[in-house]
């Protein structure tokens, strides 16, 4: 089941000359399914003042920054109401990933965990989930604050943030806990 | 930009029989992107005690039913350190709805809101983002409590939840809120 894959994908990525999607010691790759099995539409796109992975902050509550999402003009009326919301779900495409790896070295903890475990951009898909503090909507644009992604990134989903089901103050995730933090 | 489209997908739901595609009054649906833009693969599938939508609970948090999630054993080593988590985020696929609404009435609220005030199942991408308490993990099976989907939904994505960036106890819906809650 482990072992690197030799995809299409990859054999272009490998063209590129990208090393984003290189192994690190330990990480482990399975071969991906032979097909999709649903797909997608990018519904507008994220504006950050963030360029570079390298500029990022490391999670989404370290920057002040407003952001803006710029929702495709045909979805607008869809934003009918959402300005009663203070907070949001905001879901984005990270697809500058692989999406075959199993077990991680994230460059920031050192050590090997699992996909499932981890919120790194790599996974079978790179969905993301971030909560935003929404500030205003002005026709098919939202100015946020809250997230640490790349300028650019594909929009999939916004949708309002309910406390009572989507919060729980007192979750622990154990191994980053005792990491200190 | 309104109006309902006459897309090919539609016209095999009305060829079906299905009625769950039917606008109601005061609905609006706009035409779909001529493409899709990525692509996704089912992980695994949900297990819950539900057949039907009507025996779904209204939310998340009124069952305390245990679900399984099945994860395909492809990525099973994907869990490796997520049972020190005590709760996860569910991604799941809703694909039993249209797409193309802009501005719906859901049936127990019985008002005109958009798509994105909502977490209504019918929108552009029918991603379902659920927070469930993790009671085990065997194998490549978890179970979990705090989910309301259909029995064998197609899952998506788990990440393990971090109260630091995922909860806020004060968040409001406005809207929402103005009902009683």
């Amino acid at each position: 089941m482990a072992g690197e894959t030799g995809s299409k994908e990859q054999a272009e990525t490998a063209a590129r000359g990208d090393d984003f999607r290189k192994l690190r010691e330990g990480e482990v790759a399975v071969e991906l399914p032979p097909q999709f099995d649903a797909a997608l539409y990018f519904i507008g796109r994220i504006r950050t003042p963030w360029q570079s992975r390298e500029q990022c902050p490391k999670n989404p509550r370290e920057s002040e920054a407003i952001c803006m999402v710029e929702l495709d003009p045909r979805w607008a009326d869809g934003l009918k109401g959402l300005e009663t919301a203070t907070h949001v779900l905001l879901l984005y495409w990270m697809d500058r990933s692989r999406r075959d790896l199993v077990l991680q070295v994230p460059r920031h903890y050192g050590e090997r965990r699992g996909t499932f475990a981890l919120r790194s951009p790599a996974r079978p898909n790179p969905i993301a989930v971030s909560v935003a503090r929404l500030i205003r909507i002005e026709g098919h644009v939202l100015d946020v604050i809250g997230l640490d992604c790349l300028d650019d990134t594909p929009l999939l989903d916004i949708k309002p943030y309910f406390a009572s089901t989507d919060s729980v103050p007192d979750a622990v995730v154990g191994w980053h806990a005792r990491r200190g933090g």
